[in-house]
C-alpha cells in the first residue's frame, strides 16, 4: 500500500451572473412583489473544468460584495476557501443583532457578508461534490432524509404572473384577494405540488379576514394539514394576542404564529399573553432573529419558539446546521424561510435540510409562484412531489446550468431596469400612490 | 463538457484493535494512573483499499459498543454513514445532561453513544481525506490555522513511567510531588516542546501547596505565559473562592480556574462570589458541562465561562463545531480536553481545532506523557514545535498506522490485565489502601 497523496484542486474563474424572471404580484405587510424578481447566480470553475454553482440574492449590490472577493476566489482552493473566508460569518458578535423588521431580505446591509459567503460555500460544496462524485448533503455530514418536506406558501395576490411585454407569464393562479381566492389557490397548489403543509402570507388584509382565512383553509383542508400564518410584522400585540386566541384550534395542531409583531420583547409579549390563556401556539420568525446575535435575548424572554433560517443570509450550509444543533440544545424549533428563487436555490435548500435532522417543521419554498419558462436549471424545474423535493442521486446539488436560459435571464436583467428589491415603490406605483409600510398597521 | 457523475464508495472492512500503553504514575482528584492506558484505534478500509483511522477511549466496553455498529459500518458509504447514525448523537434531549464528576472520561455510560460515534466519524473523515487527497480540516469547513496551540499539562507525579517488565518506560520527568518539583517538571516541558500555556493538574495536595505551585511557575515563568489549575471538583465552594481570591492576578492574566468545584450550582456561586470581588478569572470545565444538554443551564447560571470540548466524547469533529458557534453565540469561551492519547488523537485534536474559529484557549494534551516506544503513528510521534501542531500537507488526518506498533500494543493489551479505567483502585493499590475519592476533599 502506498501513502496516499495529496490533490491540488484550484478555482480557476468566477462567473458572476445578474438575472432577472418574473415574479407575480403578490402582496405582504412590505408591499407589492415587482414584476420581475432578481437573482444572481454564481460559477466556481476549477482547473478540472468542472463547474460548481450558487444562486442568492439578486442586484446590482450583490454583485458589487461578490466582486470584491474576486481575487480571493480565483486561484483558491475550494475546500480552504470557506475557511479563509470565515471571518465574514464568525464576525459576529453580541453586537451585531440585526432585525429584519424594516427591510426585505436580501436588502439588509447588516448581513451582506453572510450573504456572500453563502454564495460562495454553496458553489464551493457543488463543486467539490462534482469533483468527487458525492451529493452536496453527504459532504456536510450525511443526508439524514432523502425526501425534504416543503409547505404550500399562498399569497393574497393581484391579477397577473409577473414579466413584462415578452416576459408575462401565464397567470395560473389568477386574483386572490380574499378568503375565498386564498383556499382556491392552496387547493390548485395542493393538487399540483401535493404539499402537505401550509403557511399563508398575511398581514395584508384586515386581522378578521385573515382570520377568516385560516378558518376557510382549515375547514376545507380538515385538522391534519398544519396552517401557519405570517403577517410580517404588522400587527400590535394586542392583535398578534387576538389572532392568536381566534386561531387556537387551527394553527396549535402543528402549525405557528410567524412574526405577528415586530421586535424580541413584543414577541415576548405575546408569547406570555398566550400562554396565560393557555394557548401553546408557538412564535416562529425569521424578522426578530436573523442571526446567532439575537439568539441569546430570544432565549432568555422565550420570544421565538421556532426559528426560520436561510441559508443564504445566515451564512451558508455549515451555518445553518450550527444553528440546528444551538436550536435544539434550547428546545427551539427550526425550519427554513424562503424567498423568490429557482431552482439551484430550491437544491441548495435541499441539501442543507437533507443534512440537518434538527428540521421540525417542512421548509418555506415560493417556488411554485416561479414559471418554467424562467428556470435556469438544466432539463427544466426542479419536481416537487408530495410536497417533497427528492435529494437526486447526482453529484453535488444535483443541478447544472442551462446557460441559454441564464443568457435570457441576463438579457431580462438588463432590460428590466430593476436593480434592487423595494416592495415600498411597487406598492406606490400600482396600488396606492399614498401607500406606505406603517407597523405596526393593524 | 460532460455531466459529472456519482462515485460509489463502500467501506468494506472495519477493524478495531484494542491497545495498552504506558502510562505514568500521575495523580489528580481521580486517583492515579495506571501504569497502562488503554486506548481502541479503528480502521475503515474503502473498496479503494484505503483506509481512515481514529483512536479513542479504550477497554472492552469501548470495543462492544463498536462491534455492535459493525452491520452499519460495512458496506457503507463513508460520506452517507455518518448521517445513517446520526441519531447516536442527535439523541440528546434536555433530560439527558451528563455530569462527568463521578466518572472518568471515556468510563461514562451516558456518553457511550457519542464517543462511539465521533471514534467513526472521525475514521470515515480520514477514509474520505485519503480518498480525495484533501486534509480532514478541510473537509469540515477549512482551516482557519495551520498551527494549533497547545499547553503544557504538568501533574503530580509518583517516580516511575508507568509500563511493566519489558514495557517499562524511562522516567524523562521524574517525582514531582512538590511545588519545587512541579516547577521543574514545566520547564522541562517547555524546553522540549516550547509551550506558551500551561495548565496545571491539582486537586491532589492541599490547597495552599497548590497555591503555592502556581505562585512559583507564575514567578519562574513571567506574567506573559497563562496559567490554570484544575482541581477535578475537589474543593468547596469557599476553597474555590479562596483559590480563585489568592491567584486572581497569577490566573488572571489569559488563563482560568477549571472545575474548582462539583455541579453546576457551585460553579455558579464560585462565579458570583468571585465577580463580587471584582475577580473575573473565568471558570472552564470538562465536567459540569459534557454535553449540549448541560448548556442550557449553565448559560441561564452562568456558571462555566469556557468549556473545554473534547471531539472524542462531544460526539466527532462536526458536534465540537456546532458547539463552538453555540459558545460564541453566547459569550462562552472554548478549549479542548484531552485524556492520555497517541499521535492519532493528536492529530484529530489538532485538525478540528484547525476549523474551528471561535478556539479561544490553546487546547490541552496528554502527549508528553506518553513514550516514543507506544507510539502507533508511522514514522514515529507528532511533533509539537513552540506549543504547536502543525497541520502537514497530507490527506486525512496526515497520519498512518505503524501496524508493528499497533501489534505491540495489542499485545501489550492482552497482556496488562487492565479493561477499563479505575484510578481510584490504582490509588489503593499504590499509594493508599484505604484512599477514596472524596468530594469535596477540601
Amino acid at each position: 500500500m502506498s501513502s496516499p497523496r495529496m490533490r491540488r484542486m484550484r478555482i480557476t474563474d468566477l462567473r458572476i451572473h445578474s438575472i432577472a424572471i418574473a415574479d407575480p404580484p403578490l402582496r405582504s405587510s412590505y408591499g407589492l412583489h415587482a414584476p420581475y424578481a432578481l437573482r444572481t447566480v454564481i460559477e466556481l470553475e476549477s482547473d478540472d473544468k468542472i463547474i460548481g454553482i450558487s444562486e442568492t440574492y439578486g442586484g446590482d449590490a450583490q454583485v458589487r460584495q461578490l466582486e470584491a472577493l474576486r481575487s480571493q476566489i480565483v486561484g483558491a482552493n475550494p475546500y480552504r476557501l470557506t475557511g479563509i473566508l470565515s471571518p465574514m460569518v464568525e464576525g459576529q458578535g453580541a453586537g451585531d443583532a440585526r432585525s429584519q423588521t424594516y427591510l426585505v431580505p436580501g436588502e439588509n446591509p447588516l448581513d451582506a457578508a453572510t450573504r456572500t459567503y453563502a454564495a460562495i460555500e454553496v458553489a464551493c460544496l457543488d463543486l467539490i461534490g462534482k469533483t468527487v462524485g458525492q451529493p452536496v448533503c453527504d459532504l456536510i455530514g450525511g443526508r439524514v432524509r432523502d425526501e425534504v418536506p416543503f409547505s404550500a406558501y399562498p399569497f393574497y395576490k393581484h391579477a397577473g404572473s409577473g414579466g413584462e411585454g415578452v416576459d408575462a407569464r401565464e397567470d395560473e393562479y389568477g386574483e386572490a384577494l380574499s378568503p375565498e381566492g386564498l383556499v382556491l389557490q392552496v387547493q390548485q397548489m395542493i393538487t399540483e405540488y401535493g404539499f402537505g403543509s401550509i403557511k399563508f402570507k398575511g398581514g395584508v388584509l384586515e386581522p378578521d379576514i385573515e382570520i377568516e382565512t385560516i378558518r376557510r383553509l382549515c375547514r376545507k383542508l380538515g385538522p391534519k394539514v398544519p396552517l401557519r400564518i405570517d403577517p410580517n410584522s404588522a400587527w400590535t400585540v394586542e392583535t398578534s394576542v387576538r389572532v392568536g386566541q381566534a386561531l387556537a384550534e387551527e394553527l396549535g395542531r402543528g402549525g405557528y404564529l410567524e412574526d405577528p409583531v415586530a421586535g424580541l420583547e413584543n414577541m415576548a409579549e405575546v408569547r406570555r399573553r398566550l400562554l396565560a390563556q393557555g394557548i401553546t401556539t408557538p412564535l416562529a420568525s425569521n424578522v426578530a432573529v436573523t442571526s446567532f446575535a439575537d439568539i441569546p435575548r430570544s432565549v432568555q424572554l422565550d420570544a421565538v419558539q421556532i426559528i426560520l433560517c436561510d441559508h443564504h443570509y445566515w451564512g451558508g450550509m455549515r451555518q445553518v446546521q450550527h444553528l440546528a444543533r444551538l436550536a435544539k440544545t434550547f428546545g427551539t424549533g427550526l425550519s427554513m424561510h424562503s424567498n423568490t428563487h429557482l431552482g439551484v436555490s430550491l437544491m441548495a435548500m435541499a441539501h442543507v435540510a437533507a443534512a440537518t435532522p434538527h428540521l421540525t417543521y417542512a421548509c418555506d419554498t415560493h417556488y411554485p409562484w416561479q414559471s418554467a419558462k424562467d428556470e435556469i436549471v438544466l432539463g427544466g424545474r426542479v419536481p416537487i412531489r408530495n410536497g417533497c423535493v427528492h435529494i437526486p442521486d447526482r453529484p453535488g446539488l444535483g443541478v447544472e446550468l442551462d446557460y441559454d436560459q441564464v443568457a435570457r435571464g441576463r438579457e431580462r436583467y438588463a432590460n428590466c431596469g430593476y436593480r434592487k428589491r423595494d416592495d415600498e415603490a411597487e406598492m406606490r406605483k400600482h396600488v396606492d400612490p399614498n401607500w406606505k409600510r406603517v407597523l405596526p398597521r393593524w
